[in-house]
């Protein structure tokens, strides 16, 4: 799945790399049954490993439909002019008393997929894109949007909002926005559990141009106040124990190197709030927001302890049993800013990501150091000659202000982990293999298929695959002109035909008990044109110049991203996406902090173990879009030398489903990149054949013959 | 040439791309005769554009030796002890009174190339190399310097000297040393003039950390001081005028523009220190350094006119008349503090780039607007709402600090100057050739040659050529092993031969009156190993890559570099230095702002009009070196297709000397690769054979016959 927003050289420096790969997608919670009971006794091909896979209870019904249109359609039980009125009338409260309010799309968790209930600015404003910001003053209300989005958000918005159009040239920011329509010395109100530390400390410095105070309500979400009965429940699905033989590493040990990681750094805890970091750390999976398989919580890790804010709905007694061994105490999500609390009075020195630790712990730290102990928490940024000593000890709890350890920890696959993901991606290939076999047969019958009916389609074959948990994101189906949509999601009603004389982008995921895959194809059923053909050529080109990459170790992804678009660029063709995001193991499908792209600011190596997805594309506005996506893991490459004692690196694909042979120009490749598409294509009928049989099999034996120049 | 420094890796990011292209080369002023009065009317093949050059009389002796042998004879004149006593005899003065002094190797205006006669570093430690900064305490003394020079630096320091060796584990800074070696609250002094407002601030703070303070001695340097008769005068040759024909654009418009950006950025007056920078704008060459075409001085440019300050012996009355017409005032070189004064006085708000400009001059600056205005000259960094609004205007001066908007306009060079580069890229291809038949012809013959003996030759052909004015660095000239020292260069009474059994590496280049070459070829006299035509045909693919490369406009460099080095790491080679640098249109070989490098902190943009050097290598210890180097400049490509509507850039060659074939790999290269190397010669007979005759003809004919494929 591609993950970046559209944007133009120029702000590509304003932005940090890990901000853009994640487009936020409110989504409505999908829960996916998984039937894990198939029978492979009749298969004796199927390699060992993929046997004998658990059965997992805890997802009970399937739905098809992509989340955005069940929220859709829910979005409009009242009317907006009503909630506005509503709400405004909260800003007079006595113990509230602002001027305006900011609703942004996140959760507590900054996460990507969050939980219906936590949708509170789509509910306000209508619009259920996944990436806006709201604002309301006393008698103004304004919805910020990028451009994938201007046109649903003109559909959507009734006239009480003010669409602007994030991008465009004059269109304020929501803070400076806010400078211009209020008169100087307002207060501004924001939940802040909703922003990270960060982004509350930008908005505060731009606001206070004017006066402005940002108030931080802590007592209640507003939006939340108007929703009343008719907000959706926090999720509660029961939160299962992820194998040992998937995660590879137990919490006993992770627990330990975090620990290390903290006396290191002279903190003494760290406050962990990413859904996914806590669900890696303690070999958890949940089932709170759809596509990712995790569960709201907080996690605090001190050296002699650990403590997990959760409701206790959500554990069972094996979870329970698992939790007490692994010394982990449990304790009501919402005791966590209490916990701080107490944290600062014994002076804790906690080390807390501002990037992703809300604004509402930071704060609650800070203050609560002040309170006991004459300090206001205030860190030294700087370099530490002796990094094992916390600045300032004796003034009392000092803050450790650093990227969160686990993120990089997470990132790097231990052989457990990337065995789980070549098992789940042959299994996905089987049923891709099922699903273009059907497809395709559906077709030359000229049978009718929306592009939502194709998704549904893929879903019914994914979902019989042993481990299946879920989708890993919205399935982008996209025929013709909706296939240069980088972000098109086919809603019931409104969605294309997939059309027989058209390029079809088909952009997918799935979440298994041992994996996450994320794969995109683009075919063609009748004749492409050679401009197509080209177009296809060259993307192939540059996914091939990427996936063949030799490097040395320590550098960053930028480096290769040219490599990907290099074949595009010698005719004056591009796209306006990076060309890879980091994946989990069964975990989120797109996590950082590593990245393949030309946001120059990502100074993260690219390291042995990594996963990253490989995904140049093209799209040619109103009228096709093409993009060809592997995952790929990072291993060592046994060059014959290795100049400056270093390892060099290189890649290995875990995706193994054939790549459409009749999109590609012949007279354009060259003999080495046919080599690698023939390779390729042997390599797919070995390790996939195994899995299929009748019509699917034909299907993969027909799309992996080798090609050959005339 | 090639510029880099040795760095590993995890370095990379500390230091500023810019502070590293510069190797700071302290070499003794060449001065080198042009005979411009060949005469061309037996030659009617010459270009039109090649004839009616100017005779240029102002540089009278040739000297063929490289810089730093004749400044090594020179530096060791009297004992470095008696040296050292006297220096700390100075240290207690009661004007002085300080515990140690700092001697970099710059001169007043960061040049790379310097006067003899501001080589502190050399002369007080008699280490000769061109990077090094020297220490000296009361009761020690240490030089620091890089991988490339310890060997030398063991050889010529005293026992009174501790050799810091720069890069490896555990040896600290120059400021940290001090830190460890001088008791708390100590004097450190310095020349404020050596170091750059920005070197002088980084190390004011780190000293402070021990209460040490950082001491600016004004009134002169301590070495002169001891150096008395023996040193030798500042340069004072005549300057000349850059005839429009090679600039271009006359001094009106560039002034014009320049306080056009001054207007904008809220400044009403820019200091210019940089030598080029003033040669550039002014259109004016001197001869006061060897290699750069550039004399000593400052500029300071008002909104109403322009002061040059400098020595006025060396102007005559030709540029006298023309400084007047351009409406620019002469100075005394010495006055340039008191000018800063003055402008602080009358409330003028100065752009100050205080990456070059002297501590000296922007604290002199921030004094003087506190004596006059109560104001520090502090100034706004960040950005503003309004961009030609000076911050806080009604508090008196304030300084802008920013990039010189010189160092860019520079760099993109206009029509003359490319014309002038082909030009002169021409003459310089036919002294090569001229060079290379007759060292084919000697080393058939069994005739020994030193390395230093074929860098005579090469100045000799090269000095008849039309318009040639020096060398455009001390050429590099390593057979065998000393080809893989990156910064080579032989010394008379130590240098090797040149052998005919063994790789011969040559990169030198030339300042002519029209433009400015850099050239590196790789030869073998005889039969190549196949490992060494492997690691030459593997440069040569990185060379070919990044010639062909094809880019959207505004992408900073390092974004092409790793094109270059593809092919290495594919069996795990590489090279430990960027692969282009900037060069001036009759000026510096290496100049800013732009590099294709893995310093990832350059995001200058590569721009239309620019010129780079492509020049990957590959060295091999103790055994042999291959560099391939032409200049390029970069131009706007005529894709068919303009996605995103931006131009799409790519590369034309300005040198045009034959690669050998002989160490082509035929069986790596591919098709698409030979044919760049066969257009590629094709191109080399069509340009320079009409320059051509006799053997030199009959050898560019030979070396450029096509390869084909067996």
């Amino acid at each position: 799945m591609e993950t970046a927003l559209s944007l133009s050289t120029s702000r590509m420096l304003s932005l940090s790399s890990f901000q853009l790969q994640h487009a936020r997608i409110p989504s409505r919670f999908l829960a996916l049954s998984s039937s894990f009971r198939r029978n492979f006794t009749s298969r004796p091909k199927v390699p060992p490993q993929l046997h004998n896979l658990p059965t997992l209870k805890i997802f009970a019904s399937i739905t098809a439909k992509p989340s955005s249109e069940l929220r859709k359609e829910q979005s409009r039980s009242s009317e907006p002019d009503d909630k506005l009125r509503a709400l405004r009338e909260l800003f007079s409260r006595p113990n509230i008393s602002i001027d305006a309010y900011i609703i942004p799309s996140q959760d507590a968790h900054q996460s990507e997929f969050i939980a219906e209930c936590y949708s509170r600015r789509a509910y306000i404003s209508g619009f259920t894109g996944s990436a806006g910001t709201a604002v309301v003053t006393k008698d103004k209300a304004a919805l910020w949007t990028d451009g994938r989005y201007f046109l649903q958000a003109e559909k959507q918005l009734t006239s009480s909002w003010i669409l602007m159009r994030a991008g465009n040239l004059g269109v304020p920011t929501t803070s400076e926005w806010l400078n211009g329509v209020l008169s100087p010395g307002c207060r501004i109100g924001i939940d802040p559990f909703l922003f990270s530390s960060n982004a509350a400390e930008e908005l505060k410095e731009v606001i206070s141009q004017k006066n402005h105070e940002l108030v931080y309500l802590y007592d209640s979400n507003l939006v939340d106040e108007i929703w009343k009965e008719s907000r959706p429940k926090p999720p509660n699905r029961h939160i299962r124990v992820h194998d040992m033989k998937y995660a590879g590493v137990d919490v006993a040990s992770k627990l330990s190197s975090l620990r290390s990681e903290l006396t290191y750094a002279g903190s003494s805890a760290i406050i962990i709030s990413m859904l996914d970091e806590i669900a890696w750390l303690l070999n958890l999976r949940g089932g709170d927001v759809p596509h990712s398989p995790v569960m709201y919580a907080y996690l605090i890790v001190e050296i002699d302890g650990a403590k997990l804010f959760i409701n206790d709905a959500k554990i069972n007694l094996e979870v329970m049993n698992y939790l007490k061994n692994a010394g982990i105490e449990l304790r009501p999500y919402e005791s966590i800013l209490s916990e701080i609390e107490s944290l600062a009075e014994k002076g804790a020195c906690l080390w807390l990501d501002t990037s992703s630790v809300s604004a509402a712990i930071v704060s609650t730290y800070k203050s609560a150091c002040d309170k006991y102990c004459g300090n206001a928490g205030e860190v030294n940024r700087k370099k530490r000659t002796f990094p094992n000593v916390p600045v300032s000890q004796s003034r009392g709890p000092t803050a450790v202000f650093k990227s969160s350890p686990i993120s990089m920890a997470k990132a790097v696959k231990n052989e457990a982990e990337l065995q789980g993901m070549r098992n789940s991606h042959l299994r996905d290939a089987a049923a891709l293999a099922q699903f273009w076999a059907w497809l395709e047969k559906e077709i030359s019958n000229n049978v009718v298929l929306t592009e939502v009916d194709v998704a549904d389609k893929l879903l019914e074959f994914r979902s019989k695959q042993d481990g299946f948990v879920d989708t890993s994101f919205d399935t982008i189906s996209g025929s013709g002109a909706n296939g240069a949509i980088i972000h098109y999601k086919p809603e019931l009603n409104s969605c294309g035909n997939v059309d027989a004389e058209k390029l079809f982008l088909l952009d997918s995921g799935a979440q298994y008990i041992d994996g996450t895959t994320d794969i995109t194809r683009t075919v063609h059923f009748g004749e492409p044109s050679s401009w197509q053909k080209e177009c296809f050529t060259r993307v192939l080109q540059g996914h091939i110049a990427l996936d063949q990459a030799v490097f040395p170790e320590n550098y960053p992804g930028f480096v290769l991203d040219a490599f990907a678009r290099s074949s595009l660029w010698k005719i004056g063709l591009d796209y306006r996406h990076g060309t890879g995001h980091g994946v989990g193991a069964a975990l989120n499908v797109h996590e950082g902090p590593q990245s393949i792209s030309f946001r120059f600011g990502n100074m993260t190596p690219l390291l042995k173990g990594m996963v990253v997805s490989n995904e140049p594309g093209y799209y040619e506005d109103h009228a096709f879009g093409i993009r060809i996506e592997n995952l790929l893991y990072i291993k060592e490459v046994n060059t014959p030398y290795r100049f400056g004692g270093t390892e060099y690196l290189g890649f290995e694909k875990l995706t193994f489903v054939p790549i459409q042979t009749k999109l590609v120009d012949l007279s354009l490749i060259s003999s080495t990149e046919l080599d690698w598409l023939n390779d390729y294509h042997k390599q797919v009928w070995e390790k996939v054949s195994p899995l299929l049989d009748g019509s699917a099999l034909q299907w993969l034996w027909n799309n992996t013959r080798p090609l050959v120049k005339p």
